[in-house]
Parts: C-alpha cells; structure tokens; sequence
C-alpha cells in the first residue's frame, strides 16, 4: 500500500510512437507524433521514443522538427538495431543516422537469445557480441546517453543463460547505462520474469553495483501475449526494474505491448512508487483517449483506470452501495486518474441510478416522484425492446417528454424509401421525407447507398434551411440486432446509433467535438432508424439550445 | 513449464450468461443463452452459471429449458445471494427460486467486508455469519453442490482478517464444498492475493484440511480493475485454489471478469495443469469468436491468446523471421487454441481450422491446390468485410464456388422494395422480385414488417411453387454492424442472417432440426440482406440434395 513517502522513482519510457505503431491499423503523421510527444510531457513521461531514423523520411523529420517542442521533461530517444555484421559502426548507415539524429538518448536494441543469433541473424555468436559493445560504444562516444535493449530477454536466458549475460556484458562494457529486459514474444509469467532478473544480477554481480551506482540500472520492456504485461512490469519493478518501457492504452504488434497507463496508476496508487509528475495522474484519462482519438482507434470501455466503462455501474445493487460508500465497488478514486463515475440506466437498475446520472442537469435529484415516472416510463421501453445504457441522448430525450420539457421542431407527414436493384447491378435507393417544419411544409428527396443514408439526406434537407446547426451532426457508428420476441408481440429489431458532432459540418470525418448515441425499435428496421436518426437531430438541437 | 505429466486438475467455472451480462451493452436472450451453454460444455468448462432465478422471468426459463440440451461435461449453476435478514431461508423468496430452478449446483453470495457489513448491507455481523451458513445449509439439504462466493473476500481480508475468516467457517460449516474468493472491486494484486489465501488455509487450519480431503476447495473469481486479473488468477491456483471463475472474453462490469480463455491457455500451456478438456483448446478461438458474434460485440484483435491479431506479424522483419523460425516472436503455436498465424502485409486471414472441419465433407483434404484458392477467397472476401467464424453457411457456399460444384437455381432480372411511413400510422413494406428460375419468369409481390421480411415473403412466392422445401426455412435471427471502412471504400454493414430448419413448414417457431447462419455485406443494408437469405435457400437447397 502506499506510504505518506513514496518508494524510488521508477522512469516511465513511452514507445508508442515507434513500437506502438507496430500495431494494427496505428499510423501516426508526423503532426500527431509532435503534438502526441507534448502531451507525454505534460504527463511527466521521463523518455519519449519518437522512432528510428534511419527507417522512414518522417521519423528523420520528427528528430529536427521535436527540438522546436519546449520540453519541461521529457528526454527523446531515438531507436536503433546494432551495427550490421562485418563493418564498423562508423560505415554503418543505421549508426550514423541515429547519431545524426541529434536525440539526446539513442536506444539500441540487440540479440539476446542464441536461436536468433544463429538461426534468423545468422552471425557468429562472437561477432554478436561485439556488435552491441561496439554499436553501444559508438553511440556513447557520441555524447548521448545510451540505453541498451535486449531483445528476447527472458526467452534467451531460459534457452541459454550464460550467453545471455553475456550479451548484457558487452552492452555494460559498451557503455550503456541503461539494461532493458525484453519480453518481446509476451509469453514469460511473472516468477520466469523474477527469477530471470535474479540470475541477471547476480551473475553480472560488480558490474550491476556500479551501473546502480552511478544512477543507471536495469529496464523491463514486455508485451501482452500472455495477458500479463501489467503483471510482469510490475514484477520487474519489484526485482529492482528502474524503468518500465510501454505504450500508451497499450497499442502495438500483436496482443500490444504493456499499457504505461495501467502501470502508472498501478506503480503510484497501489504501490506507492514515484512516478511522472507529483500532480500529473490526474491527466491520465485526458491523455489516454488523446492518443485514441489522434490514433482514429475507438476507446476500449473496460480499459483499466482510464476506460469509459472503468467506473460504470449498472446494477441497482452495486449503485445503491457506491452512493452508500464510495469505494465498496471502486478500488480507486475515478479522480485520481482523472476519471469519473458512470450510472448506466437499464432494466436492471432502480430510481437512484436516474437521481445520480442527470437528477443535476435536470433538477430532478430531490423529486422522488419524477424518478419513479422515469423510471416506469424506463422499464415500459426496455420491454418493448428499447436499451439506454448505450444511448444517453434517448434517455436524456424520454427525461424531457416525461417533464414536459421536449420541443417539437418537426412532424412529419410521410416519408418513402425505394430501394430497386437489378442483378448485376447495384441497388438504387431513393428516399422521399415530406414534412412539416415551423409553418412551412418541406417535401424533399435524396439519394443514398440504401435506406438509412437516404433518409438521412432527405431529412436534412427539410431540416438544413431551419436548423443549420444539424450539418454539424454526422451518422458515425450503426448497428442492428433481433430484440427476442415476446409471446405477445412479432420479432423487433433495435438500432444503435452513434453520431458525431464535428467543429466543420462539411468534414464528416474530422475528429468530433462530441459524441453521442440513440435507439430506435420497430418491427422496421427502416422506420427503427428513422426513429434513431430523428432522435438525434432534436437531441442536438436541445443540447444546442434551439427552440422549435 | 508444463511437463509430460499434467499438474493437478483446475476446475473452470463460467459465470459469462450471468456476472458477464452485468457488462455495458451485453444483452442475450434465452436462445443465446442456452447455445453458449452448449458451446462452454463442448470446451470442457466444468461449471456454468446460468443466472439468478429470481431476477427476470428469463432466468427462469433458462433452468426449466437448459435441463433440456445434452450436456457431456457442464454442471449447471444457479446464483443468488444470502437470505434476506431476519427471516429463515425456507420462507425467503430468493433461496426458494434457487432451490426451484432445479440446478444442480447452487452458488451463494455473501459479505465478507466489515465495512460492507456495517454500512451497506446494515445488518449485524453475527446475523451476517447466520444468513450465510444458513442459507448455505438450506441449499445444501435440497441436494444441490453449493459453491459459496465471498464477495470483496480480499478488501475485507486486508481490513479485518478476523471477520473475513469467520465468514468463511460460516460458509463451511452450512456445507459449501467451494469457498471462492472474490476480488469484487479488481483492485488487488497478485501479492495480496496470495497472501490471503496463506492467511485463510492457515486460520481455517483443519476446516481447510478437511474440505480438500472431501474433494472440495478454494477458487478465485476476479475483475480487471488493476489489470491484474489474469495474474491474480494464476497467482491464486500456484497458491492452492482449485478453482477458477470468470467469463468468456473477460465480458463484465467496470473492466471486466477475467477472460478464462487466457487463464485456460495460461494454465495448459505454460503452467501444465489440467483443465478443460484434452484436446478441447482449440476450440478456444472458435469459442470466443462465439460469444462475440452472440453478444454482438466487436473481436479484441489484442485479445491474447484468440485475439484476431494476437499472432499477426507486420513488421517486414518479424514477418522474415517467423518464416524462418515460427517461434522467432510466437510465445505459442497458435493451432494450439484454434487460432491462426497473420501476415498483414498480404492480409493473411485464418480459415485454415474451417478448411480442416471440411476437408472431409468436401474431399479436399489432401488437395493442397483447393486449399490454397480457398484460403485465398476467404481473405480477399475477409478484406472487404465478410467474416466466416460465424457464417459456417456461407463458408460452404464458396467452397462450392471454387470446387465448381455450386448449382445455378435461379437468375434475379430485379428487385425492389418500398417502405412508406405516414404520420401515427405503422409503416408499410412492398416488395416486388422478378426472376427466373428454371425456365419459368416469376414475377411475386408481398409485404412485410420490413423490407427484410417483405423481400424474404416475395422471394418464397417466387421459389416454393419449384422447391417445396424451402418452406422449413426460416429467419430466425439477424444482426447487423458497420464494417470499418477502409481507405479506399465507403463504410459497409455486414449483416449475419440465423436460420431455422423446422419440420413442420407452418410452425416458424417450431424447435428446428437445425440451424445456420450466412453473411451478406453490402453498403446497402436492404442488399446486404437479400445476400444472406438468398444464399441460405440456396444452401439449403443443396444440403437437402436438390438440383437446379
């Protein structure tokens, strides 16, 4: 548990720019990698890997254009393998290119476990050595500060100890004053972890002491194929580790490589090390979906300490106690990490959960009897098929028809959708909305890839004119399941959609401002949507403050 | 590492259909339930809690009608909580229903947590200690195994270790043959578990002695709050327990359960127990694609283990190496848990195992040359959005069109569909189909609740006048989700169509003698559809032996 002082400061190295591109479908533009290394510093990241140089035009790029960054701590690396087989690292490109890189710490990584050096190298195990001293030393004499990474660490040590310790010799012998302990196929458990840190230190005996003493020390880099990335960073730490390397939400090749947020949380609430800034956990969350959103990937709800579901409650049972006592079923404060509660609304849930997720947006907290109308009017839909816990916006909605307190911008005469295809073709599909909207009467149609696009485009032309805020709304996210019948009524489908309010209304893609999402149910799928999309435009048109 | 003979055996319990749909957006009906229940038996998962009898009419039913399936292996288990205080178990409505649902094996929550105790629940804690022996002694005398949870076991072992213990002797003394502790808020680390668990075998002393005697035990059950949960679980068994709780992919509230399909993995492959069945591991994939598909929820590409990414290989180096060595940077051999290597350069996807299931049916088994076009069509369909985990049907269908063997039943001149909604009235559906089929012009219109059924009504007109049987087929479930567009194409849906074989054509809700799904992706939702209920006359109609 953490004490009133913290335990020693344990550096926290960020490698999303470089391995956690690595990941699929993450590329990053030189622009993000900038704006995302301002933000690893804000957070109190003490090593921001930007790349490898000699890799790709950008990363050479990103090493001149992150001198401009006013940096308040954080130090940048670039990322480098050892010199070619066979030449001095004075005639070897990759050498000079991180040298010529100017990063005032310049990371190497080199082959640790004797498969790789003789079956996917393919060098003498000699020469292997020499490789790392050299390239290690060329780069210290350089004047950076070198930080040495052992591929395959622990899957080296276990296949060949000695060898291993050797290769960690020659990095030593090199000069760097960095160690970091690879698991580069995610595969290792924590007490092969432990016990591969032991042997480690205990055969490299004087040679550790000093590199301790003059301020250096061992690393621990891992991946998640096993699931226990988390686990074993923190493993490592507790064996001596002074450096914990990892990504951002943990994105990189594979099953990713550690997530750094789950492990600052878990360094400084659960074991009272010094980590990042004395005030910086708090920025956590903010910095967590930043790099989601720079990234395009969605947010993973249940990520721990920084998801969007990490603190949500659903059932009656466990938001009844949380408003009881805070922490009977949250093992942090959501502040700490600059996170919040959620009480999602379901069949499942009672009238506190309606009390404390908008009783203060709709001043509702002390009347019992609104609650309890809410919510019947809650668990009336949800039978019909209708869910809330992923739709805000319609429950925010049904709050206001229950109050009294929803416009009506629009009512509609009728809408048409015809979708034609003839084989070999493909389907045409018109759709046709007349309505009636203030005092005048619109009668539009459009085009569009089938019925839901359609509709959409029809709507918005009967409503664009009156309501020119709705071009800022874009249709991001659609999904479609079978609500189970009833006995009494024919199968219903429910669609979820999700929308995007974006600051230019012609850049559907752009990065949104807002998000939110509604439900529709009908035996319709069409008339389901239309219910999904007609909700979202009056929800943003309340949340925009417009009156009908 | 796992030796020749397995360790001792590790039960899996499975708690997805009940503690996993606590999880944001997880909604399964009875159908879907009973399947996976059907899928946990043939993985070899010791127990699976259905739900709690007393909550929703759906759990109900789900105990009445799972004593239906023909399970090998699973015990079904009910989950409830204490009596209520005050009164005695036999006249407390939740005990009753437990005992009603008839499940052999009943598990039993209870507090631990003084502070839960003292401030949530507000009970006495002596009357604490009676409601659990009591409600565990009531459960036990109506014959069923009882399995005791102690919630928040590890909070309130660290806060009062005393009262925990005599929670735990209450449980026993009732009769409980499982005593499982839970890490309710997910905060613990694998430390603190393990010293609980020391702190609780030796304060239970011989009560603890004899439970092992009896063939009973401790087990571990918890959430991910710390990203912990895999590591605490495996901690917990090195430390004695022979039990493991949690969900399918680690589904469930805040952060999630543990997902038993790494602990599972963890578990065989490097720690050597045994658990599961022998060679049910890879099924381990097949299983957790399953659930997703059923909770209509997306893969985890990250997901260790079974993740779609979890052995996919991007970097050009990487990809060279486990060319050359497989193991080069793979902890496993990913056939071990069903699932396939990726080499994303060329997008390599994993039908391999389906092609294996096949090989027989379609007698390609030795035909190198078949597989490799097979496998070829399946990823360019995969890279334009089609899944075939789910979509068996499908699967068979283009292992008909590359064989040849896949008969012409009819040619569609065009359909159209129109869906007209007037103001406060339900919408109404058309759909025109005009094909050949043999060397007949059908030419049909009906109406529907939607355009699916409308289109799926005129397409029978069409086709049962020349194949009578397709009058068993019939929709019987259909979801529908947004395929991440790729840079060079609009945003598609992907739409998974269920279909039930009954034996009596009239009776649609008939309990089918069959059933299968197919995939139809379009950008039209209406298209994407008419795809997948085409496709499924069509392999019905060849399953069934007909000929064009």
């Amino acid at each position: 548990m953490p004490t009133d002082t913290p335990r020693r400061r344990i550096e926290i190295y960020d490698t999303t720019l470089r391995d956690g591109t690595q990941g699929i479908g993450v590329a990053l533009s030189l622009r993000d990698k900038l704006r995302i290394t301002e933000h690893l510093d804000a957070l109190g990241v003490d090593y921001v890997e930007g790349g490898y140089p000699l890799s790709n035009p950008k990363d050479v790029a990103y090493f001149e254009q992150v001198r401009d960054l006013d940096l308040k701590h954080a130090r940048v690396c670039a990322f480098g393998m050892t010199r070619r087989r066979g030449i001095p690292p004075e005639d070897d490109q990759g050498m000079q290119a991180l040298v010529a890189s100017g990063a005032p710490v310049i990371t190497i990584v080199g082959k640790t476990w004797d498969l790789h050096v003789d079956e996917v190298l393919r060098v003498d195990r000699e020469e292997n050595l020499d490789m790392i001293r050299e390239s290690v030393a060329f780069c210290a004499a350089s004047g950076a500060e070198v930080t040495y990474d052992a591929e395959h660490f622990f899957d080296g040590y276990r296949a060949n100890p000695q060898y291993a310790v050797e290769t960690m010799r020659a990095a030593l012998a090199g000069g760097a004053t960095r160690l970091v302990l690879c698991d580069t196929n995610g595969g290792s458990l924590p007490a092969w972890v432990v016990e591969a840190i032991d042997g480690l230190t205990a055969a490299l005996g004087d040679g550790y002491r000093q590199l301790v003493d003059a301020a250096g020390g061992l690393g621990i880099h891992v991946h998640n194929d096993g699931g226990l990335a988390v686990a074993n960073s923190l493993a490592a730490v507790e064996a001596g580790c002074v450096q914990v390397q990892g990504t951002i939400n943990g994105i990189g090749e594979r099953c990713g490589n550690v997530d750094l947020t789950t492990v600052a949380a878990n360094l400084r609430v659960k074991l009272g090390y010094d980590c990042l800034l004395p005030d910086s956990l708090r920025r956590l969350t903010e910095t967590s979906r930043y790099v989601y959103e720079t990234a395009n990937m969605n947010y993973v709800s249940g990520q721990p300490y920084v998801g969007s579901g990490a603190f949500a409650h659903k059932g009656g049972m466990h938001v009844h106690a949380v408003q009881r006592v805070a922490h009977s079923y949250e093992h942090v404060d959501p502040e700490t990490v600059g996170n919040t509660r959620r009480i999602l609304v379901s069949e499942l849930s009672g009238a506190s959960n309606i009390a404390a997720t908008l009783g203060k947006k709709f001043d509702i907290e002390a009347d019992k009897e609104v609650q309890r109308r809410v919510l019947q009017r809650v668990q009336d839909l949800e039978h019909e098929g209708y869910q809330f816990e992923a739709a805000q916006a319609s429950f925010e909605l049904l709050l206001h028809g229950v109050l009294g307190t929803r416009p009506t911008f629009w009512s509609l005469d009728h809408y048409r959708c015809v979708i034609l295809k003839r084989d070999g073709e493909t389907a045409v599909t018109e759709a046709i909305v007349k309505m009636k909207v203030g005092s005048m009467l619109e009668h539009r149609v459009a085009e569009g890839d089938g019925p839901v696009n359609a509709l959409d485009g029809a709507l918005r032309k009967c409503l664009t004119p009156h309501f020119a805020d709705l071009v800022h709304v874009h249709l991001r996210d659609y999904r479609v399941r079978v609500v189970n019948p009833t006995a009494e009524s024919a199968a219903k489908v429910r669609v979820l959609a999700e929308f995007a309010v974006v600051p230019n209304g012609d850049d559907a893609d752009a990065r949104p401002i807002r998000t939110f999402t509604t439900v529709g149910v009908n035996e319709n799928i069409v008339d389901a949507s239309w219910e999904a999309i007609t909700e979202a435009f009056a929800y943003h048109l309340i949340e925009s403050k417009v009156t009908a």
